[in-house]
């Protein structure tokens, strides 16, 4: 059995962690942390929990060591990487739900997170927790920097399309709508019921944190820098995220390259579903579920492609990505406790 | 106190319709007409008007041109123009909600319809019905086409930004998202509420009906072709439209321009409400009104001008905006029955 | 015109007061105020008013005196009565929202407020603000407690039906749901939007503070002391109660007479509306107006009569009973603003 | 590896049980029919479910006897039974979703469900499928009764106390409040997202057909004939019931005794919560779950016991409440496949 801590585990991420482990077959769940309700059983912050024996206690970095193989940080970018640094040096697997790992430069960094990188020394051991793109590094690292959620939806359509000359590299515009938990279990006016419900709102639309994890790795897939819109939108639902795509075509574009070269990319991997063209996606085929479903469009009348992306935000998106990766560096079954 | 008729009363722009009517200080309703509701009062649809002495009647149209002095169509595409055209030549005003008469050119019309335009001899006495940009033509007209939903939120920041060759019309690309009373009272699996609730879509995206119009009014406005993405959600809310516009920036584009244009044109309309560049529009601050709210920003990045605008689908985008047509070309003023 | 101020105007009742003044034809809004928004336009906090020209300022009793003949206070209990009690001996017509003077024996206040009574000298000068019940009484008043809002669903069916011992007054259980707005614009952990959707709970089963003012009215009808299970449920809507309740049969039942009694208390009340026996009441009907939808049924099997009762909270169960109550007092049709 | 057949499996019990049994360690589906979709891919109807191997095909008895050892029948009530006989006495074990088997009166089902019985000697082959209640017949039975959804929250506080006598049996009211997936994948105006959402209606207050079970059971935990009132009601979430319930105390009523009661009775039942007195359970902490949630509350004022009771409609008020069925029948671990 691998030996889980969860850390930062009373938000929705540290939820759907404890959701996905407490079924999965060659896990078990050792620690929970929570500097708030440390000495609280599970079940007075998750109630559908309470049949587990388990309590909230503070993070304690040498009592982690002592009984944890893995250890999932569910914290805010910055907190996390001081306790991924002790952790993967005292040999620990760490798998990071943050951003702090994700993106390689960090004057990058600095400029989206607007502090200091806090561990650069961490960075090249870091991989980014993306399995379907990089899952041969993931199985030898023991730092995985889990892919952002918006990111997710983006770069698993996106990737292969503009690796393969199939859609440009110029003038991506990317819509997204994201359910409410995205925004983690925030208690601010503007997220109080009255106020979201029956709400549809853009933000952040010239300069989201998730762009820099997402240009970077679309560059590397288009071999040169990459600038693109990113628009994501709040929206009444607790879980599920909608990214809508829209491409030029690229030099090796033609009728029907798009669905010939995602299903190529795709045909092993379990949880990238591609649709025939012409259908959309939906959240709704995906939530509670590790999937992310690609459905796609030609406009001849603009030339353009447009590409639908969905995921549960929590899940592929945050915290089912996580046991993936987790699946792949234990070498345990990819899909294993995720269907 | 102008008479007013509502012919196909028993959808949601026919609802709101009546709302707006009710409490109208210079209107009455004189009928209301509903095929399959014929001889029900009010309050069989409609519970909450059933304090109103009204039956629902078959639309007869010798009845209607008796008793009416303004004709309300709430009628699918195509049926519309069937009602239009006695009533008009009638001597009647008509005020149309359907698509029947927003598109001048009957190729088009036809190419996006599916059917060969029904009263294309009408065509020319009809005005696109968006107050904000046809108020001299709205005022002497008797056929009014209103601007749909989508195109409302999309021609207000549009139009006059395009004129002022402050962003260009190439490249333009929107995102939007609608409410489901968007769809109409559509009795249909994919409409009931477990399918809409918690579910995010994209569909339609490469020729939604709505282009038609909107390129045609942004060809105006450019003085040349225009073609442009336009990508429409359904959203589980029951009113409200936003859309998010990105635009390459035009020949007369500088800092601080597109609020300066767009404050200009809309500084003596009541219904548009320009935002601070930086601040994003939100449909909870419309839904139940007649007002636009446009919000914006620039993203350095990227070198693009981004516009957000929301409105009530069922009011500014339908049912309100037919009123305030109403208001203009029966002299009364513009916003009475709409604050 | 009647010149109202709004004391406390940035709640979600001070934001309905707000929109039904804005187009009541009698009276015009002379003052906001807010102490956590004083100086800021309305339009910061409620962009939908952004075209009112109207700052919250500061509530300064000397200032409100000089410009209002009539003040409405939407404060929290023990906060209201320390402003009504200078603005009524000042000799302005005071209007509450709050619980602060529904309740007539300080005694029972003190039990389910958990604190002495702000100004018992006041509470003999108080009438309760239900319209239908205590009309003549509002006439003659100038401090006028308005009906809570759950009360209300409960108070509008039952009153007539135990006065004519159509119903017994032993053994009521009412069973409530509420909209989120009830609870106010509160900023807690339970209130976020995630917390709330897809969620259902009954809360405060066994002493709800508004049982305080139900059993006072109920006692008054039944002509003795009256004991109710009053169970309130929160549910993921913004707004709407449903009150369903539950009576023994009263010494002049019979068939026929629950419909007989409430057509006759109602038959001159623009805004109860009584169904006919074997329907039961929505809120989707009266949200966004002052009615109360009463339906019933009656159970044969265990000889029961069976009410339904739904208003909108925010206008019917507070802002809207306020403004109802002010056309009284003020001398102007009832139901001016109101429909 | 158990072999499995779904008739009737494209409702939401089907997709609920598909959902449960695709990841259950002993268990394979090996056929799924459904009349409207038979030939089609599951992926068709579920798109969710994609990934699985499994058609649709028509209901055939004679194939069914071949492939599968365990028939689960997610069909109306009705047509059921039609196929319950033949598989029940080829020697399969069937265990039924619909109401068909779980009243054993067939006077009463006549009168609630208004037909015949459509297959009464089969009745006394019939377990009601409650395993907290039946768990030893449910071992040894090959037809199970599946309880109903709200029969489930209301039995299981509620016949423990009236055995022990904790509460008394008379004048017990229910109020509860279900998710629209409780009403099937109905296409019907009455259930398109704009007419539920925001709509609060109870329904069906004066006869429910669950009445008809809940009362048989009630009867045999209280020892006489029990009549209650039970009042449900329509509110706007997917999945989810509460139901609030009002007791008056029973001969052995003292403090402390409820908990006590409920916690002897569940001590070792994996699925049923107890919760300390004053804390009410809310559906959110068991959807998705197999759980039910029992909270409680006395009331001095009027000396009631209040009981707050939840589940998930469609797993612990169907589909998870038949796998814990077929789990205790076939012999395997009570909760596999459920946690």
């Amino acid at each position: 059995m691998i030996k889980t801590a969860i850390i930062g585990a009373s938000g929705y991420s540290g939820e759907e962690l404890i959701r996905i482990l407490a079924s999965h077959p060659s896990c078990e769940i050792s620690i929970i942390t929570s500097r708030q309700y440390a000495g609280e059983p599970i079940g007075t912050v998750f109630p559908r929990f309470s049949w587990m024996d388990l309590k909230f206690s503070k993070p304690d970095i040498e009592e982690i060591k002592k009984v944890a193989d893995v250890v999932f940080l569910a914290l805010p970018h910055g907190l996390a990487a001081e306790y991924a640094e002790p952790l993967f040096n005292a040999g620990l697997k760490v798998i990071d739900i943050s951003a702090d790992f994700r993106v390689r430069d960090t004057e990058i960094y600095k400029k989206y997170y607007n502090v200091d990188h806090p561990a650069p020394k961490l960075l090249k051991s870091a991989v980014y927790g993306l399995p379907e793109l990089y899952r041969d590094d993931i199985k030898k690292s023991s730092l995985i920097a889990c892919a952002g959620c918006y990111p997710t939806t983006i770069l698993l359509p996106s990737v292969p399309l503009l690796k393969a000359g199939i859609v440009s590299a110029e003038d991506i515009v990317v819509s997204s709508m994201s359910g409410v938990t995205g925004a983690g279990r925030k208690v601010d006016l503007p997220y109080i019921f009255p106020e979201v419900n029956e709400s549809l709102r853009a933000y952040a639309v010239n300069g989201h944190r998730h762009l820099s994890e997402i240009e970077q790795e679309l560059a590397c897939a288009a071999g040169k820098d990459v600038k693109i819109n990113f628009l994501p939108h709040l929206v009444p639902v607790n879980r599920g995220i909608n990214s809508t795509i829209i491409f030029k075509p690229g030099p090796n574009f033609k009728q029907g390259a798009v669905l010939e070269t995602l299903e190529n990319a795709y045909i092993d991997e379990f949880f990238v579903k591609v649709l025939p063209c012409g259908t959309l996606s939906d959240t709704k085929h995906v939530t509670g579920t590790n999937f992310c479903e690609i459905g796609h469009a030609y406009d001849e009348h603009t030339d353009k492609v447009i590409i639908t992306s969905t995921i549960d935000n929590l899940t592929k998106g945050a915290s089912g990505q996580a046991v993936q990766c987790m699946n792949i560096l234990c070498g345990v079954n990819e899909t294993e406790g995720l269907i």
